[in-house]
């Protein structure tokens, strides 16, 4: 039988597609950044803006610098998350300057969380999280918005140049507290800029775009202020465990927590949506659909890092060599393993936050 | 003839009852404060909401605030601004700790004036105006909003519990410029209880009630902060000089600048809308009319300070014995000494503002 040549393609290409229209992004091509990281070879970073003028930057040396936000309104993080942390570790090995800020003004405004308990969040998990996921903390610039006056110019300065129905169209909806927000994220994303005249780019899941869009929209507006038009880098979803679009932690049975015990992530893996067929004759016969399978999606998205062995067990799974009980046993392995894994970075990234400086 | 008794009356007075049921203010009553100022005793302050909180902490010596903003997208002030400063002036002289602010951001959320430009204009006229006006630059607290991330905090912490529905209500529109302005406004009026938990009085014009009451419906239903319920006082406005209901820099004609040269206030007084007959003989046999004369609102409002001496003024001219005329050069000899000493106190300021402490 013939196999696929593109273990990377997904059943869910078609949403994306149409979000790439409805969004006015460009398909990414990894070939335009030099030691690709994992979800850019393999489709999941899929989207973006402007990514020339980033690719030009790593290429000739040129200052950039890219930038997230942590919005520690929840507890805990899920193994999405993961993806943002990734694209930030790429840019910061390519000599981006790099910046993660604390998004506790946003938690006050947009989700009803002091910035007292949000900020006290942010320090005792989502900052060592990052950590622990592979953000180096030595060459990042942390920051609160609540702590940092030059974002709230910025915002203040441009909401002035933005309509009431730009918000409006570009959220559905436009609650006080969501305008706010959306108009701190734009100071964030443009404060690096303040202190440097360089391009930035954005990793963020797709959702995120319109963040993105109502930000671009302003610099182009804002010329006096000369801001270089941001570039953005969208990525897929981790898929939830039943197949859903999109893992969330109000769905715990389908979302893999980070950090969760191996107990659990075992039994949710086990019950998770597989492209196995019904009986063990028919998957040898007509061999497993990697495509469907939300365990292969784990793997590829997240817990195989080298792309022969992954082709291998793609290869394997397809033609029916291999069963959807093997594919889980080695997911359950590979998932104990980055687990217990992270949950040492953690414990190491909360002694190291103690001594961290955030800007001012 | 009968003279009527009540010289401060005024033939305003119908919009101002409808303004009063239309935002729910209490009529002010200057037995409740010891040495009532000038437009307490005249009806020009003429509303509040909770004043007798204030009342209260004056008589009984208890701590309280008194609050009040500078928007300094403007170049000059006009006269009517000037009674903002004499309410604020009242409450410190009667023990209130006062708060002077530089509403900056707001500039740049609402008027497209950049912080830095207004903070530069502020620096350089509106703060020195304030203290030229009476405010004691000793006894009271300024600082930029540019500069206070508590009254950010208390913003954003705010945002969450207005809807839109509310703004729009409150203010016919919802700009998002227009939103995060009076969300600052609440964080600058509830700024001084984070400090110290204590009354606060607001003085404003009556078409800055609005803000009272989105204030307030915000402190009512933030149970778990524990503010106290804001108190306002709220003034007529200086009408224009053509009779228009309030004076206004956009109507220059009709407007008294602050500052402004001489030979202009002559030439706009003898302008102006007088309740003087068509002919002396006329004026001589039934009086002139003092309720619909701007030029007798202007010594009773701003240039007058002696009750005696106003109640004569306004006999004279009600009885027909003073003419219209000699009631202008009347007004024009005291405004040339007001605004004399204005300039003086202007020039004067300039300097003390260079060596004055904002907070941080």
């Amino acid at each position: 039988m013939t196999v696929l040549v593109d273990p990377w393609g997904s059943s869910l290409i078609e949403d994306y597609e149409r979000l790439i229209t409805e969004f006015g992004l460009e398909l990414f091509s990894q070939s335009l950044f030099p030691e690709p990281n994992r979800i850019m070879r393999r489709g999941v970073v899929f989207a973006g803006k402007d990514l020339g003028i980033i690719s030009e930057c790593i290429k000739k040396k040129k200052p950039f610098y890219a930038l997230s936000g942590i919005m520690p309104s929840g507890e805990k993080l899920h193994l999405g998350n993961k993806m943002v942390v990734e694209q930030l570790r790429y840019f910061q090995d390519h000599g981006a300057e790099t910046y993660l800020l604390v998004a506790d003004l946003e938690s006050a405004a947009a989700r009803g969380v002091t910035i007292e308990e949000a900020r006290k969040r942010a320090l005792d998990f989502h900052v060592p999280a990052y950590i622990a996921l592979g953000l180096d903390p030595e060459k990042t610039k942390f920051y609160f918005q609540s702590e940092n006056m030059d974002v709230i110019k910025i915002a203040f300065e441009a909401s002035q140049k933005i309509t009431l129905n730009e918000f409006r169209a570009t959220y559905g909806s436009a609650d006080p507290g969501r305008i706010l927000s959306s108009i701190t994220q734009i100071g964030d994303m443009l404060y690096p800029q303040l202190k440097k005249r360089m391009p930035g780019v954005i990793p963020v899941g797709i959702d995120q775009a319109p963040h993105l869009r109502l930000a671009r929209d302003y610099i182009r507006r804002a010329k006096d202020k000369q801001y270089f038009l941001l570039s953005s880098i969208h990525h897929k979803f981790t898929p939830a465990l039943n197949g859903d679009f999109k893992m969330s932690k109000s769905k715990p049975e389908s979302c893999i927590e980070l950090p969760e015990d191996i107990a659990s992530i075992k039994r949710k893996i086990q019950k998770a949506k597989t492209g196995g067929r019904k009986t063990l004759e028919e998957h040898r016969r007509l061999g497993g659909v990697p495509e469907d399978d939300m365990v292969f999606e784990l793997l590829k998205q997240h817990l195989i890092e080298d792309d022969a062995e992954l082709m291998k067990i793609y290869t394997d799974y397809k033609s029916g060599k291999m069963t959807s009980g093997e594919l889980k046993t080695l997911a359950i392995k590979a998932m104990t393993t980055f687990m217990t894994q992270f949950q040492k970075n953690l414990e190491k990234a909360r002694k190291q936050v103690k001594s961290l400086h955030f800007l001012h």
